[in-house]
């Protein structure tokens, strides 16, 4: 049984995943402030997961780790996880002793990228745009994540594809992720509200000018984010995920609504069918988690693994 | 022995390749017009070889060339190859019973994307980023051309960066072979001369207006590619070749002013230390046809091939 772990900013999804790829078993649980809390975090999950299944000892082969921030490549270390409280750890090192197997640790886009792969059945290539506070996709190459030698393979969000538009909080003008970022939209948004994208889009419906203006940067940066992966690594589809997904058919259909009206446009844009080759990943997969749970069948053992 | 040919709009560079990798030979002759005498110029460049080598029956291992316009995957066939006056032509059909040799054929700029990747002893991933006429690039990654199921991996040229920017032939706006394509910078200066673009720099230098906006559009075009190639695929270096590469440090310095410009603004872009990335072909490299002799290398036998 392999274990796969999506440590988020407030919860941490984990799910045991048996030798054929089936998901055995599913928790979740409330993610710790801090390194040592992570680090206490993953191996309660693990027991938590262990118990839930009566895991005999012995019965796991494998964790791996999904957390946000960079994983520096080839290691088991987390860097500049904000969300987390971390701004670097071992992670693999830290948790490997308790746990007492292999220990993976990924990027959670490209672990989300490996699972989403998994759980649509994909075959051939595939990016999944993660739509959350930030942007940034995970590309799948017949069937082999990329990573890439610095890890910035996929780092989409902070391409500029407008010169005059917003400025990112990276410090260019009109990149991805300050049009289409959850945390760019609620920042100019700057109205109290839980849901501030979904508010948005609510309040662009009852005409508001503003909500209007961030919905529809919304849906441009989400399509240039499509066409980029698609003109450079020319996957065969584009799924999105990631929070801001909740919208659902809102979200798709303003994205469709884009590509489309630059296929009307283009023959060139028309020919790659674009709208056809972007999908929603289903709400509330785990694709983090099982990917973080596959990182080891996609990768050489001797990297990024710690044993305990 | 392998032959590899770049068939250009009005020149075909032919080289021959031994074993070890080392260029043996180079001819260079006209390149006719129309489908008929593309065929007869690629017969007539490997007998030229042929005979510049005194090369004795069965020297020739294969012959790979290297065209404009789109290879349909996995076959020999061309299409809208408009430079050549070819709309549709199986090239690898037609020349194979006269050469006697297996026959590859590959789109010009993945073809120099391998060859400038083996010329400059690259190792890991590389993008060339052809600035001809129009703009696209080739990638390889870890060793190996990505092609993609559809072959519009490295179609960076049609990727809008500006919203409000000149009108595409594509039809779109904005996109980088709108700013740094030869083709629309000669069209959008419009005055007489052999080298419309080198007269655009000179214009800027004497501060003509539309020169020094047309100048800033290719540097601000060639500079997106470049920040979307590393940002998607994680390539370590972006090579720049093709005709308008004949500008040299004029051009390189500009790139690397605006490239500097956008570290300038953002911690994260300047992390990436794009300027120390990107690197000029030198001038009259055989990359094109260099890389289509070695397209054999690179792809399955069964693909592509055409056995005389």
């Amino acid at each position: 049984m392999k274990i796969g772990l999506d440590v988020g900013g407030t919860k941490t999804d984990a799910v045991a995943v048996a030798p054929g790829g089936a998901i055995a078993g599913r928790v979740r649980l409330a993610t710790g402030w801090g390194p040592d809390a992570v680090i206490q975090t993953v191996i309660d999950a693990v027991a938590s997961l262990r118990r839930e299944l009566a895991l005999p000892d012995g019965a796991i082969a494998s964790v791996g780790i999904g957390t946000p921030g960079q994983v520096v490549s080839g290691t088991g270390r987390v860097v500049h996880a904000v969300n987390l409280g971390v701004d670097e750890l071992d992670l693999a090192a830290a948790v490997a002793p308790a746990l007492g197997v292999p220990v993976h640790v990924e990027n959670d886009v490209k672990a989300a990228a490996i699972g989403a792969y998994a759980l649509l059945g994909a075959t051939g290539s595939m990016a999944y745009l993660n739509l959350g506070t930030g942007v940034a996709a995970g590309i799948v190459l017949d069937g082999a994540l990329r990573r890439g030698p610095r890890g910035t393979a996929g780092e989409v969000g902070h391409i500029s594809v407008d010169p005059h538009g917003p400025l990112c909080r990276c410090g260019q003008r009109g990149c991805i992720e300050a049009l289409a970022g959850g945390g760019a939209i609620a920042e100019r948004w700057s109205r109290p509200g839980a849901l501030p994208v979904r508010d948005v889009f609510d309040a662009a419906d009852a005409g508001d000018a503003l909500a209007r203006d961030l919905r529809h940067g919304l849906a441009r940066g989400v399509a240039a984010a499509v066409r980029i992966l698609v003109l450079t690594a020319d996957v065969d589809t584009v799924v999105l995920g990631g929070g801001i997904t909740a919208l659902g058919a809102r979200l798709m259909a303003d994205v469709s609504a884009e590509l489309g009206a630059s296929a009307a446009a283009s023959p060139f844009m028309r020919s790659l069918g674009l709208e056809e080759r972007v999908a929603l990943l289903p709400a509330g997969s785990p694709a983090a988690a099982l990917g973080a749970a596959l990182i080891g069948d996609s990768r050489e053992p001797e990297e990024a693994l710690a044993r305990g």
